[in-house]
């Protein structure tokens, strides 16, 4: 299967595969400025909370050679605006500011600018390289809790094109399918952009697994039928007791997988998990254009004068899910306690 | 405010207002056959359960004007073959078979050609005059349901257009609007086709009723965050049980809005209730092209490769279900009791 490479670092620029063009175009934005990365996110051309971390930190490595200096503090000062400014370009998913933080904190620590560049290059590859190594482990880890053969639902795009590569929730399918378990997957197509139809389906097409398309509002209808062993969802924030800010539907799926007895699942890395927000009360939902309700390929589809709500995520409650799947380890309830376990450097 | 007229018998034809086109264009489609209406129906320029009943009335007395005989058994023979042939068009709404049989049954009591002639329009005049009237008394009942301020969610389209005129869901709503409840509206897109965004959001707009538009998935969230007071929705089909088909997406509301405490009505008229069904579980359910989820406006969005399941409709649980409103009077839980009652004749 070719790999799917959603961020590319080339030492200089950082080469974003555009998901907004996917699956019709295969089109790469190259960004030498964090200016051009923060547009990208904005522009969900990278989305995905570990593929934002590490654009994140890529755009951190741009702004230090954007910045012509050998004032260490001065240009310290800059890359705390600059984090700032990152941090802020999706409010949501907390692996952003996680990752522009850690970056800054490596930055900070630099005796010399020579040390400074090293820092923060050496600080951001390695963010890249651990979020691989972290969907792999989350694979290996989340295979085991599913169906040796059976139906598994996923909403959004959890994939290769999420994080740095391999995928969260579709991570832990594809792991459990080179297991050679019998998997089918059925994908919520996520409106308003249709990242299920467009991105998980063609990961999902691309590695071979028999995939059914539907839209956000069959996904009731077909686990109340009894056709779905569980469900797979990946992360924008956990707080410290569970609660799961994920893309907007995932709370509607977990209460009807509740209400049906049927698992629902989180695979998200520790870089996702926010210890310092008690509850899912305190995750700031991002509210995105109306345009992208009303409009379609430019045109219009609702009549003028209608209201327009678009929250991209919503927050589910740690009470309807069955598990978190991290690298360090499944957690269960109480995740208060299982949490702070893995946090702690300890497995689950 | 001006009507909106989706059907108009001129007496030799069906006008029909094409909704595939709203709310861009007000085109009309004349239908002189019976099978121009069942193109109609099938292709959804007309839809709503109650206006699949009116639009299957004139489809059967159009098939008495497209024959030229002079032989009344060899006529209603006809007509019995038309009618199936228009009640398969779309198999969950049963107002198409209803209203077929009604104006069946008319032409199996005439005694020459004459008089079938005058039976059948006068049979399928008379169903569409119920149909309104029917709107509007559910709309005096159901309005006493809704809060003298507050927001109410609706889901895919069950106003005018659905019907003779008036609206069920939205009829109620209407109706509470014309008391002078202070009401906004969510409208939720309902994706396939978009109903709620192009129909609903268009007839609620030109009511001057504030109306906010959102994607499907965002509903569950927008009750769990307490920002809707009640939820009403039509039908396509209510079983003796209370058990309600109605549009894909309508089961899922049902249960987050149990979950969250929040009372979900349906307005249905006795037309569309079908004693002969004991639950849901006997309810067909159609499954539409899969085109409808993978293509928009022509053009390709999900990958090849990739199946699809397109159910039109889902199954509410009458346990979910707070009141349905008819026009005979508001039916409460148990709903085999209250249903009988209504559809004896007497009142709830």
């Amino acid at each position: 299967m070719p790999e799917i490479v959603p961020l590319e670092w080339t030492g200089d620029s950082l080469r974003i595969l555009d998901q907004t063009k996917l699956p019709q175009e295969q089109a790469v934005i190259v960004a030498r400025s964090p200016n051009q990365v923060v547009e990208a996110i904005k522009g969900m051309q990278v989305r995905g909370a570990p593929a934002l971390g590490v654009a994140g930190a890529y755009a951190m490595a741009l702004a230090v050679k954007a910045v012509d200096t050998l004032d260490v503090p001065k240009m310290q000062s800059y890359l705390k605006e600059m984090a700032k400014q990152v941090a802020e370009a999706r409010p949501t998913a907390v692996n952003l500011r996680w990752a522009v933080e850690r970056v800054l904190r490596s930055a900070m620590g630099a005796h010399s600018m020579a040390d400074l560049r090293t820092r923060v290059d050496t600080e951001a590859i390695t963010i890249h390289r651990e979020d691989v190594a972290a969907n792999r482990r989350m694979g290996a880890l989340g295979a085991e809790l599913l169906p040796a053969e059976g139906t598994v639902m996923t909403h959004c795009n959890a994939g290769a094109l999420a994080t740095a590569g391999y995928g969260t929730a579709l991570g832990v399918i594809r792991a459990a399918w080179e297991k050679s378990r019998k998997l089918k997957v059925i994908a919520n197509e996520t409106r308003p952009l249709l990242q299920g139809a467009r991105l998980t389906a063609w990961e999902l097409v691309q590695m071979g697994i028999p995939t059914t398309l539907v839209v956000d509002s069959a996904a009731g209808s077909l686990i109340a039928r009894g056709e779905v062993d569980c469900v797979i969802v990946g992360a924008d924030r956990v707080a410290a007791n569970g609660d799961t800010a994920n893309k907007i539907g995932t709370y509607t799926l977990a209460v009807v997988a509740h209400e049906k007895g049927v698992p629902f699942y989180v695979a998200a890395p520790t870089s996702t998990v926010d210890m310092s927000i008690t509850t899912g009360a305190g995750i700031p939902i991002e509210e995105r254009p109306p345009e992208e309700v009303t409009e379609w390929g430019g045109r219009r589809i609702a009549p003028k004068g209608v209201g327009v709500r678009n929250p991209a995520f919503d927050v589910t409650p740690a009470r309807y899910i069955t598990a978190i799947i991290t690298e360090k380890g499944i957690v269960r309830p109480p995740y208060e306690e299982g949490l702070r376990q893995v946090m702690e450097g300890g497995g689950a």
